[in-house]
């Protein structure tokens, strides 16, 4: 059975309770039942976290070479900046799908590009929680 | 039953044939089946094109309206400038999910960003054929 | 009698039923009848054409060193990145009055810019399907 | 009938004495007159004004909000700069057309954006004294 | 006792009657009045102009030399470009606190940038009339 | 009675011990002192908090929402690129005044814009310790 | 024997007809009959083509894979934007030289860039016909 | 007998008394004085006007069409971007030049550029009050 | 006898395990061991700390003004973007040498600025290990 | 009988020992060999001259006007830069062929442009030791 | 007595028989004749130098440091790039004009700015051969 | 026993008796004997050599190829745009260490890329003399 850590970063603690015409009234708890309901029947036992701290989520993602086959990761805001988080998905080699819940590129400011995407397996990003399910079957074709 | 197109944009027609390493051997015709059995099992109907032609491509999207509940495109090349192609994504008025087989943010030359993908419903890249797959899955929870 | 192409270029064929908020409710049939009925006072025969492909629009301007005086253009999406059209506009030495319904420089993303324009007699732009009577009278202007 | 303000900006006094290969040998009073007359036939009251103060052409703009129906503007050189300008009509919510005698994205140097134009109805540019004639029917045409 | 121009520049004597969603119903006049009202309780006695022309905002400034120990300062669309503001604060060395109704950093398009703004005490933007009481204050506690 | 979060960002518990120059001599301590009994008399009551970390300054605004009715806010060094905070103070809803001590528009280097000053309600920078005490009154004048 | 592909883009088929003082006066069709007969003597047989149409550029340069050794390309106005040609280029892995003859980097204009070289064996520019002549050459020289 | 106009732009009205370690101690009269007269010794009548108004200077420079022979222009805080003034300059096709005190490329900011100087006859820049005897000299050589 | 803090950031306690033909085989522990001992000889006594936290590092070398007469801070990620950790550096008012065992200036990507390095006494990087040998030998020649 | 300069620039003189698998074996005497032989057969009579030295360039350059039909150039890495042997070719008014080894649009950095190659006759790139067979009879044919 | 080092920088020795619209029919030996006694008139001794080389250019402002009290120097096509002159003129402590026959600004390509100019007492361009008889003048008046 | 090539660039000839508040007053003679006698004791035996010419550094780099096992380099100015040092770095095949005196990331201009450090071994800069030195022990850890 393959193990996957599901990392979620800063504000994404807030989901179900804010801008809901956006991000869907799903809770965070919500997505990580659904998440791990569908991981389940793929054979994906799956780990959440979730951290507001910048350097934690580069810790959890150290942590995750230890025991994880993959990362399914929603940087939040950290996407366009940290390269702190990018140099930690280059140092621990599991493979990570990076995932949003809108449609980064159609953002009304001028903030389109992701730092953290260039050293991802892929991106998966505009379709809710359902980005969350296409991911867990990306790495699950990817780790079959 | 949902009907959707599969486009296919400029030099799609060689998969399988060009730079294998990155694109894998499955041709063009391996890839419509893939998606067209996938996306039977989830009631969706499929008719692929593919063209290397910016306008034809325009076309199609247009003639989409009136049958399509759904596209799922890879605009290739034009991917990086072709506004044509994004006024006839805005003007269909059907959801349009981008998909690439690379992880476009990961190219060597600086053309990461996408004209196109501000005005889909979201995207998909670096997967390889499997994007296809997951495309037809998060058009089939879209339309659900 | 002055002969005059007009020429539509990607998307404009769904002029009338698309974002009609934006394009008002007139067909491309609709508006070339009015372009032609104006044009008529003013002694000037027009030819109407509309493509989608970037260089079938390179084609029928090319066509035009034959027979027309003039040119009427709307270059759609292509407005912003064609070299192509921008090159055969100066190579046939007729006088081109670049046309857009829209105010383009009030767009909301940042493609204000026109690649075209620069080698047209003119610009006319913001005026809906006025834009294209108000260009039949400069042209009409100019070729007396 | 209408009121309609004629608006020109700076150095457009020197009308037909400044580089005549470019802007022709009418004078400012020659235009005043050709487009009085023109707007008289669409029933159209023409009041011309020009300042060569930034400031002062904002105080023109103001005060038409009290009497006209619409505006025909030729900024000049402050189209390229002018926020108070641009700040001004977006205040005074009556239509304003700008108007340009020479094609401003052929300049040679490298100003060919118009802070200006994003917040007016349209832009007509490249026509000589015509452009002047456009931009009365152009309002013409909206204000029926 | 302390004295205070203030001093607003292009389109600020619509307040009242422009955009009042943005700017509030209070006309030019009430806002001096309220201002000076406030100013008076922090025995400080205002004396206010307004003016829509660049060079006449310069020349005011000059004048407070003479008599002013501080300047509120709304500049209005000359914030993004004027040097001859920006110079002429500089040279007057009477500190001069920059006022703004809305928040400038908010503008939807891209002129965030105050060119004022690096010469000034400090600058309060976003308040609405607040924001000229909160820069009396501000001026208040410098003075002391 | 009005209850009031102020939030310092990294390196703000060195007040009064760092460049004093710049800074001033008075603590973090004497600063929300002051800004308590400021506030106290406006019928508002302070609560304190000051972190490097942001991901903690993060969760301080989270928490805010469950009994704070504004935020004063001064997000020092992440002040330039923090999405992360941006994000927050979208998803918070609740009113979020920027303050700075230093006029962030002098500064000797290129860091002149606030990533984080598009989404408060407004900006108050350059008074040393008066700009909180401005801020408290600007969030007064607000919910009032 | 050698067989090569010779390729021209966008508005050359108005060669000898369009600007003589820039492209001379041979057209299109002398130009062909020069380089196979320049070529025959290097034992290399021309096919040529032209179009106007991108993505028939791009079918012409994918068929090219079955039966040439080389190709000489002039991609014309596309130069300057065609990733979908580039990426065509890639993908065929025969060897392409690119021809211009004028020298881009001296254009009145600011594109000066070639999207399109990066991918090719190298660039000949400036000579007019000659640079056809000299491309010839050019893969004679690489074929050896 | 040359005349020439000697054109002072914004703040140079307060010359002696502004940032003398800059500027010096000599006042505007003091400097006019001094010019005249040098350049009555070089056969030249200098007529002198200042305005702090961008309009007004635009007003003084199509004035000297009629009666001058060359202008001395310090454009002050306008030589960053009045592309009105450099109009202005272009259309009365008398020699101009431009003239600084300071070293305008050696400011502390970004502001480097002169949009003005481009369509002068030459620039001199950064001697003081000598910087204008300079420029007369170099009109008398010019004017023989 | 000196004290020195030896401050790591993210991803350095991965040292020895990952990218090792970049970063070598040496851990962190390793590492510190080297330089403590290097750092013996030299009178100085070495305090090692490492975060991935970008607020814990401004909180180290806060710490530091108490006890340490200098810091050898390799900032990692952070590097290129945190004015939290350069306000820092400026605020503790203790001599900081930046160390990184790469050359940062050879990075494929685009990110060779260190936004740190300004503040700090200087910048030694690409020896490996050695540069920390460097650094501890370069403090010790400053404090000296 | 023509007379041409073949100029090689710095770093060539090391040719064939520097980087073999981009520049090939040969040596400059075998290049400067090659290319005098292949001259004679066209007419031409090579001298050959190499240096380091920017200005040296200069000075050969400048000689050449007395006594060469033309010049065949390969700036080498002052090809990016140096505006000074630009200025010496356009004063020079001879032919100058640019000539480089590799493909120049393709370098892996960010300095693809060339200033030089502006003012030259016409530039090619990418064919090692054939680039200056090719201009040689380029040359041939200009002078023809 | 003073003493000035006259310097002209690359390509300044074809004076006279370089475009001679643009630079006159002077030779720099002409021009130094006409210097030196221009200068010998204001008690300046003329030595004059040139030199194509960068470096041979630093070391002619090294070496006067030891007998001249000021410099006139054009830096020729180096103007735009050479920071180790720019160095050169901060090390030697004396004062330097930059002098340019041409007006820089109005140059037809992209190359405006001076990395000299920024370290020199000023600058004088666009006079032709005044612009060094100017240049001696205003040393004279730096010097008295 | 290794050899080592110390190499300076433009204006250190004159250290010692420049800027000494930035460099000190050693002169290079002084920091020849103080690193040849620090070398000795590392086994290495020091050449150095000085120029301010760019195109005798280049060649001083290429003779060190036939005796030298490491290089010290300060390129002084030459650091910000020299392309043609930088080929020669790469062309020697030997490892060269960048040095600089002062931090370049923290002159108060532009200039902070170092165009020349990619291919350098590494870089250390800020520590004056100390800053060869460590240089020294960074070559001689290299090579060991």
């Amino acid at each position: 059975m393959n193990k996957v850590l599901l990392l979620n970063g800063p504000n994404l603690n807030l989901l179900g309770t804010r801008e809901p015409q956006t991000y869907g009234s799903d809770t965070l708890d919500d997505l990580v039942k659904l998440v791990t309901e569908h991981a389940a029947a793929k054979k994906i036992e799956i780990t959440a976290s979730q951290s507001n701290i910048e350097g934690e989520l580069v810790d959890l993602l150290h942590d995750a070479r230890d025991w994880a086959n993959g990362v399914i990761f929603n940087p939040g805001g950290y996407t366009h900046y940290s390269v702190a988080l990018r140099d930690a998905i280059t140092a621990i080699e599991i493979p990570v799908v990076e995932v949003h819940m809108s449609n980064i590129q159609a953002r009304e400011d001028f903030r389109h590009e992701s730092v953290v995407g260039a050293v991802c397996l892929g991106t998966i990003a505009g379709f809710g929680v359902t980005s969350y399910i296409l991911a867990v079957d990306a790495l699950a074709a990817h780790l079959a």
